[in-house]
């Protein structure tokens, strides 16, 4: 494998109304694009610094994975993941896969932002959860 | 603040033998360094994506706070702390404070790679651990 970039980290927290000031004021840049996605429910806020985007995560019922997370945290927001950029996502997850390691997603979806990802299982990748973005063409 | 880009991520991990093979598939890049920086008692392996540098971090005691990190994520790694390039980490730290942040080092110290580094802490950050970064000039 062989991404371009780290295309963004998702950040879990409990408020993007709170926590979008912070961000705001570390990037010094303002949050570009707040959008809900359904499937995850979650709300995410998005902001740049350099090659890679910050997405806050925030979620929208107490089902969502990431409102999991943040009970699991402590109560605490945190790192939930990290997306790699890659030029072709089937193909990098395919690799991934004759490599031993273990998927979530075996094909690729439609996520935030238009991107085509997959996400591969924490257990086999050190404990964090990573995903793979494909630019929309 | 206006951070260039995301210098680098720091990742927990029990064991940088174990855990380096994987980095260099998914990275596609060899590990270009490890080094033991003793006075925060962890062994550091380092790789790069894109613009940003994966920094995997092993404790070397029980006492250090990798090593308590790991613990109290229930015995699996996971992103430790984000790391952001500024101009002058010095400027950074008191723009931070001015800003109500609570800080970790009141003022710049000497990390891995000779960059001069300060962090904040997470409970001025949304629970991330962060720190604020200066290349050698």
């Amino acid at each position: 494998m062989k991404p371009t970039h780290i295309e963004h980290l998702g950040i879990a927290v409990s408020s993007l109304e709170q926590t979008i000031p912070f961000f705001e004021f570390l990037t010094g840049s303002k949050c570009y694009s707040i959008e809900e996605v359904a499937d995850q429910k979650v709300k995410t806020a998005f902001f740049k610094v350099g090659e890679t985007k910050i997405e806050l995560l925030e979620p929208t019922c107490p089902e969502s994975t990431i409102a999991k997370f943040i009970e699991k945290n402590g109560g605490r927001g945190g790192v939930h993941h990290v997306a790699f950029n890659v030029e072709n996502v089937e193909e990098a997850l395919k690799e991934a896969e004759a490599a031993g390691i273990q998927l979530i997603d075996k094909a690729p979806r439609k996520g935030a932002e238009n991107l085509m990802i997959g996400f591969l299982h924490p257990k086999s990748t050190c404990g964090v959860l990573m995903e793979l973005c494909e630019q929309p063409k």
